[in-house]
């Protein structure tokens, strides 16, 4: 349908927006928005990016929905490459200029919206029940969007549906683990804070990668009856 | 359409999702998401489910909703059974896991965001004035449902107007009894906590079950003359 | 397409639901939900019914509604009184089992969400800037009603649009006027609450109906290419 | 499909509702909305006027859209100009009505919504950087704009999906900019105001159509296969 190189811009720059904009939110006005405003923020990048980018490359932003997707055999094992580093690239990319922000403001820059876990970050939970948080969200996002975009006669809403969802996991997640469900939106931050948010990176970019892969399959099982 | 087996399976899943992410963002974020954002996480839980177990099982994830389908002859009164119980194992499930989430940080577990009245549940309203609120507010949401399902023309965002009528009876309904509509979601977290969310929780299974019937009955009446 | 009866039990009850959800949500958790919440339960509060009620009566729940379709024969002068006799019914049942909700409690009853203006109510606008600014709110919310349900390509989208529209004006209105835009839905608090409610209510049965005809006039003019 | 004096008068409609009720939110209500009820009330003010005055004039109410439009030859330079002098008056009239609302009340004036950055207005980045934000704020809404108006099957969701995604760059630029995205919605409240207002507005100007013009490009080469 597209060409790779329009496919692969059109992910980093969908990305960009979701980590900017998200991780953003949640790095310059967290307390006055709550977990609420925060969740929509993540969200409507979704809804904001699905009809515009959706037609070019599916609007994944997101290595765990590729992961699904290579799974599913809907996309190609060299597109799933190219859409990884493209989102990568735009997420390093958002987060860089969120650091810009920040930075012109003359204040020290202690958040890009990073993931987290252990004493100091949300309600504290262990490491062990991040990896199994990060799982259960991851799951339920992709799940969600496989099932909206199975059927032609949801094309018009399912960037709403998808969307909602996202912001849906945000709400329980934010105060848990900050929600990654998607291991570009942690990199990105990670990568430029270091501390705490590199050490725990690895975490946020494991667990969706199973969480999406959990949804490819539970998907197939349960739903494959539609199809038959 | 489907085996009984991915029927019940779907059920189980969606009322697992429906009560870890809507009791516990009650239960682990409620002061910083406001009743607005509790009411968001109900609502969107149905939203993310409706797109992907819909299509297997329709989403009742909520005993009552399946009495009104029974008592509309939708359902069939073997399937009521197998939904019923699958709707309350996805809710322990989701209940426990949520416990383990907040025993995780090293808390004591007070809160699974359980339903109740009088003195120290929301407003303090009295046990008799709980079973009104609960039919009222599951009358609302059940005709909603029955509206919104009877037109093929409203299928594409039938679950965008399902889960946004369970955001609005939780708006009112957190502050009063904390809105169940939904015995399987009063009786996973009541189960697990004891003490007066046990003792309560029958008013949650009944008047529920009454607000779903009455919603079939009034249904019946008032748009009939559609089919007519 | 249904009998009188039912069309004006249908208008009964919606008119019901707005106001023991709306302004029941303002009364009684008000400073919980924030503005915003409580104009998310008045609009939502259309969302839930447009899909169950919108195919007996047009959900109108409303004698501004009302007022406007009759003056673009959308609804006969007959069903016109009807409506508005149901509506201002089921108005006065909301604010009345939202009264003993409250009473059950053993508070006084000071709010049951009424509208008002003056030193004490919102910012403390004047009587005169009451009056535009519910006409102002009335004409956004019955234009945006007029514009979204003459065509049959947004059928499915029409009542999230309208249900949208009615958090729109409320986001403004809450600080102002309490947001009326609703004959019905002022005089049934009025009633019961009596003192300044009732005595200032005037204001909120006349300048919805000014509101509503302006919305119809500006419709029928602006609008108007579109059938010729 | 209209004549030019129906359509610029729906766009001075459109720009009013959205300078009234989304500046008059911040300027009236702002503490209690919060920067996402705030939001709420610019991307539903979208939501609100779209069904009904998309029709006639295609609801721009933002000289940045209209020179999207104008640049991808969906509107003629003749049209340009009057819109651009529609929105203008549109804008004014509302910031002038606004005005007169918080002057009933016997409050100095002090805030009409305006945008604005440097020390004491948000988290004070610098000019430069408000140019920056401003341009991507811009692009991505437009960007977004250009992508869902581009498929007649996305019509019914479209107004829904425009008004979200004018949420979504509130919800991150309020605290930065106070999100202009639009010239119009920026001079109004500026030439009421004076002070900083008015001085700063020239980034508000600019930026946008920086913003818009970029959109339009970046359209017109990534998206372009999906028209060949």
């Amino acid at each position: 349908m597209n060409t790779p190189v329009k496919k692969y811009a059109a992910e980093a720059i969908g990305t960009f927006v979701l980590v900017l904009f998200g991780c953003g939110s949640a790095a310059t006005a967290g307390g006055n928005l709550g977990n609420l405003g925060i969740a929509f923020a993540f969200g409507l990048a979704i809804v904001a990016m699905a009809y515009v980018i959706g037609s070019v490359s599916g609007c994944h932003v997101n290595p765990a929905v590729s992961l699904a997707m290579l799974l599913l055999r809907k996309l190609s094992a060299a597109d799933f490459v190219g859409y990884v580093i493209a989102q990568i690239v735009g997420a390093i990319a958002g987060a860089a200029v969120l650091y810009a922000i920040i930075a012109s403001t003359g204040a020290d820059v202690t958040s890009l919206g990073q993931n987290g876990f252990g004493d100091g970050y949300g309600i504290g939970i262990t490491m062990t029940m991040a990896v199994i948080v990060e799982i259960i969200l991851t799951f339920v996002f992709i799940y969600a969007i496989l099932g909206v975009t199975s059927s032609q006669s949801h094309g018009a809403v399912a960037g709403l549906v998808i969307g909602l969802t996202l912001v849906f996991v945000h709400i329980l997640g934010i105060g848990l683990t900050g929600t990654s469900v998607n291991p570009a939106r942690s990199l990105g931050p990670a990568l430029l804070l270091g501390g705490n948010a590199l050490s725990q990176v690895w975490v946020f970019l494991v667990s969706p990668l199973i969480g999406g892969a959990l949804a490819a399959a539970v998907y197939r099982w349960l739903n494959s009856s539609r199809q038959a």
